[in-house]
């Protein structure tokens, strides 16, 4: 049962089914001088995919809850609708949309709740990485971050608010931090790839690598020492890779020895003890974009 | 598995799931003069599992994306939250909330997307009604219009905006109409007792008694006529009673001579033909509260 009636009827094969929701909104979350309407649609679908791959599970569906501006033009709906497609066919094929809603604001908003299938296994939570385990990670770190950091210092106009022209004269040069910001492409498939490699521990890094880190440390009662030389990546300085946020890479624990599977790389070590050292030194940052505290309503 | 990882893992036993999801944006859809937070939670439950019911299935869970001014008060998102669990505990005994985002922005807004369990059985779609079924109605009908317009007379300030004290003033007298817009009651047990008793057809009155017969009419390829005299409700006037939206009543139709589970009440008949009569008079009333046409920025 798809669209049509007052709600829709999917299949659990296993008797259970993963659901993650998030919203992403007209400020704090995007802005339609940088994104495009199907940026933000790719963006929405990408973000809640990696959460439901985050637990090691097959996403399997999406309901979007669309708020928009009463005078939206219908080519910035339909660009929505086009990034939600193009995003579930191409990083998570077999994947669709199967509800929504559409209300009116001043505010446009998107609210996607995302559903997976577990194919029978245990959901890979933060919670397992065990002492002796290797922390690999899965996707970029720091990339989108880089983009954010372009977008604000480059794609504004002399009184410092978002420019489009600027912003799309930008894309070609620095199509890659750009794209990671704004149209992220998470290893969806490494989700479940790292299950059956027997991950002890996973989640998507939304908030930065080491606040994430940080995460599975807590959960798992163990420490994480991350490799500087093993997350480095061209062109983001390290303070970058470790704190920017939005990548949705994801992070993983496995067991010693274990061949790590897709695109997986080692980073670093679980330990007995507690919170991240890089390197072994001790870090204080707090990483990642937070938009209760970063967003700026005068600069858009 | 809870919140607090990526996702949540919920419980599919018959290895199906029912899915819907509703938005419910400050302005259109509510106002904070009006409704009470306990107000806003309660009914953004209670209409989400009202299309759950519809289904005929019982609900097990709701995922809330709330988004909030950024001086939103706590005791504003409390209200909320309370007003969330109450509906559950009152009117889906069971049904929890699993999983939430919280964002800023300039409006509030709540997108709640609800889950169901068909217990093994067929979903009751719209299309099902045949010639010769009994049509029938549970929960009220015209009083949540009812409600609004006593809001949008007497609830309003010299300038005609919505006045917080005198909504207040308002509820005690004329309780049953306000209370049934601002915190409704949809019979959610209905939707499974529906179902259990053979229903053939079935939604939730969301957007008016004529509006909403005319959609089962159309997907089942058979007409409807109602008994004006048998939808009859006291203090509301018959084109209240035929028109209003956001009752949430849940209408079906039965084979004839079915017993009529719960709150159900016979109102009409399933005909050959298309469309809606009331008494065997046709109808031209679109009926129904629609955002898009109806909201008017400079009330409120």
């Amino acid at each position: 049962v798809g669209p049509g009636d007052d709600a829709a009827v999917l299949r659990a094969p296993d008797g259970r089914y993963v659901v993650t929701t998030d919203t992403m909104v007209h400020g704090p979350d995007f802005r339609f001088a940088w994104s495009t309407p199907r940026d933000l649609g790719w963006k929405a679908a990408a973000t809640n995919l990696a959460d439901v791959a985050a637990m090691g599970a097959t996403p399997t569906a999406l309901v979007v809850a669309l708020v928009a501006p009463v005078d939206t033009h219908v080519a910035v709906l339909e660009g929505i609708a086009d990034g939600l497609r193009e995003a579930l066919a191409e990083l998570a094929p077999g994947c669709g949309v199967v509800g929504g809603d559409l209300s009116v604001s001043e505010t446009l908003t998107i609210a996607v709740t995302a559903f997976g299938d577990l194919g029978g296994r245990h959901p890979v939570l933060r919670s397992g990485a065990r002492v002796g385990d290797v922390v690999a990670v899965s996707g970029s770190l720091g990339l989108a971050a880089r983009g954010l950091s372009l977008l604000f210092e480059r794609a504004i106009d002399e009184a410092g608010a978002p420019d489009a022209v600027r912003a799309i004269e930008l894309r070609p040069e620095f199509s890659v931090a750009l794209d990671a910001q704004l149209a992220p492409h998470p290893p969806i498939a490494d989700g479940v790839a790292a299950a059956l490699a027997g991950a002890t521990a996973m989640l998507d890094v939304s908030d930065g690598l080491v606040l994430d880190a940080r995460r599975i440390a807590a959960a798992s009662g163990v420490a994480i020492d991350l490799q500087s030389a093993s997350v480095a990546t061209d062109g983001v300085p390290l303070h970058e890779v470790l704190t920017g946020g939005e990548d949705h890479a994801l992070l993983a624990t496995f067991p010693p020895g274990a061949a790590l599977p897709g695109g997986f790389r080692a980073i670093g070590s679980v330990l007995a003890g507690a919170g991240v050292t890089v390197d072994g030194r001790p870090l204080d940052e707090r990483g990642g974009w937070d938009p209760y505290e970063d967003w700026n309503g005068a600069r858009g």
